[in-house]
């Protein structure tokens, strides 16, 4: 009997210590998530570390709370499957470039890479419009509304503006790109069909090899670094910069809804924040590889600057106009977008340029072309 | 015997239950802080508010753990003496602008509100210097090493490109600035006496008196939401930009060395996400308030733009280098920042006109000037 009361009593206070304990793993056990991210880029590529880096922010700031585990285009789904297998649950999150969905919705194209300025407008104007214009929501109604996915979209990486290409001879007019054999993705590829050119479609692993046989002329990739990745200085020695295809836009981080729905705030707010922070600090990681890159490409690869004149500049934005009203005609999801970005524009780029001297009168007085 | 025993058994399933729930306790309580940041803004300003807005990102985050009271000039210690009192530990944080100490140590002038380009830098070089070009070590080099203050430095806001300023006429040429009374502060005053102007120190609340009275003829403040907040267009109608005398720079939140030590890892994280989360949402955030209280000034106050000639710009470029050559002779500190950022320049501008169409082509195309 008293053995058994002391046992009794042990026995109510070690329920109390479960009780105690118990209680405080279980808040700690309902803040947890593991998550599965797979993006859309191969392993070791700028694109696919970014979303690795972002992921790590994101560990290191819940405090572990919230694991990420990042792996790589093709390692649990197809890449182009990244988003469907997010809106099913099979991966937490995916990390792409919204115009591989343009086959669900094309206005998608106007969030990843956007051609034509959009309307002058140049990275900064364009996120402004995403936050303050009313983009991010349009960008969010696609995914939820029009194509009544479970996605939860955050933009994460600001990208930089695209040259216009590698050729094997240097292209300085108009009629000198006009017949040229071209490699070319998406709407992109519609403005160069638009300048005259004759555009074939490649994933990037045969670019480098399709220009060496000669069965194109040229091709555009995406920057300093990353052409210089793929190897495109190798079997063409005239890169031809700026371009105005691909001007300004984002990636994007998909989140499962249930997934997101399940966190709590602070977690969330760890999310949005990290992503945003992810869209300078990937921009200016980008940017300051480009220069060293620029560097390797003149200097070690001997490759030659053709700088795009102003013409072709300018015909590039023609040809965009054409193909973004075709779109905007036969779609009106797109049609809204795109006025939204031209009414955007139409108010920050006054206020960009009586506020911000030209790039060019410091640059010429500080470093004047040779 | 029986009671005792019983008793003893209770007593060690608490002590059991105690311990758990203690070292539970322990956890939380050592990752708890609670923070006093004052700003060097009065309340209501948007310098102020975006302040508040980065302490209000923190505290969610961190799910309550870092607790940070954010107040107002003069509300505990006068504003110019919050990097003292931040040094010192009766604050753990303050918000300002590295400029307002200049004097003790004048390089603090090249992180805060840069002149002339910065060597032909824009807002994103800039930020990219501090961020991949040695910048925010040279900054954090500053306060440790230099001033030996107890201060960990993070950049919280990219300024916006200051105007020249406002006047009741309109300026047209560098002749028309000759020997005119006006309101500028600190390195800034200096370049526009290299002009010629005579220049006087007011604070900010003193300016729009002294305007309307004639004891000066014009002022330059920040730009088009902060000069509305101030009135200056209740007392001059003609607004003169762009300018070249602050043309990038940042804010910075400025942290008691120990309690930052005394942060777990993930708290850590947070703040410094947080903070150059900011830089990009107060930077979008004030050019979206610019661009709608440039409107409300032209449209309402009737405000006349005038456009600050190229001629003038060039003529801020060259007394800027003055100014800056006399400190870099008199101040080694100064130098090796003032080098840093031109050795970055150097290669960031040759990249950036490279590869990013001058604004001007697509903002002709879409909206020619009248």
């Amino acid at each position: 009997m008293k053995k058994r009361s002391s046992w009794n009593w042990f026995a109510f206070g070690l329920v109390l210590a479960l009780f105690l304990s118990l209680s405080g793993l279980k808040t700690a056990e309902a803040q947890t998530a593991a998550w599965k991210l797979q993006t859309t880029w191969p392993a070791g590529i700028f694109l696919h570390e970014s979303a690795v880096e972002l992921a790590k922010r994101i560990v290191e700031m819940s405090g572990g709370r919230l694991k990420v585990e990042v792996s790589s285009a093709g390692t649990l789904v197809p890449a182009f499957e990244v988003l469907d297998a997010v809106h099913r649950g099979t991966l937490q999150a995916g990390h792409g470039w919204s115009a591989y969905w343009v086959g669900k919705q094309p206005a998608l194209n106007l969030f990843s890479s956007v051609a034509g300025g959009p309307f002058g407008m140049d990275n900064v104007d364009y996120v402004g419009w995403l936050f303050h214009g009313g983009g991010l929501q349009l960008y969010r109604e696609i995914y939820s509304d029009v194509l009544k996915m479970k996605i939860h979209v955050i933009p994460t990486d600001i990208i930089a503006s695209e040259p216009l290409g590698w050729f094997k001879r240097p292209m300085k007019t108009v009629a000198d790109l006009k017949g040229k054999k071209f490699r070319a993705t998406g709407l992109t590829a519609e403005i160069y069909k638009e300048l005259g050119m004759s555009v074939i479609t490649l994933p990037g692993g045969e670019i480098v090899s399709a220009i060496d046989k000669g069965i194109i002329d040229g091709a555009e990739w995406m920057d300093p670094t990353m052409d210089k990745e793929l190897g495109l200085m190798d079997v063409a020695k005239y890169y031809h910069a700026p371009g105005m295809h691909r001007h300004t836009g984002t990636l994007e981080l998909l989140i499962n809804k249930d997934a997101w729905d399940k966190l709590p705030a602070d977690l969330k707010a760890i999310i949005e924040v990290a992503s945003r922070e992810n869209l300078l600090r990937s921009w200016l990681d980008l940017t300051s590889r480009n220069v060293k890159d620029l560097e390797v490409l003149k200097t070690k690869h001997k490759v030659n600057m053709v700088e795009v004149p102003k013409e072709i500049i300018i015909e590039i934005l023609k040809a965009w106009d054409k193909v973004a009203e075709r779109y905007s005609a036969k779609d009106p999801v797109f049609a809204k977008v795109y006025n939204s970005q031209k009414e955007w524009a139409k108010k920050m780029v006054d206020y960009r340029r009586s506020f911000y001297a030209a790039y060019d009168i410091p640059a010429d007085y500080y470093w004047p072309k040779k």
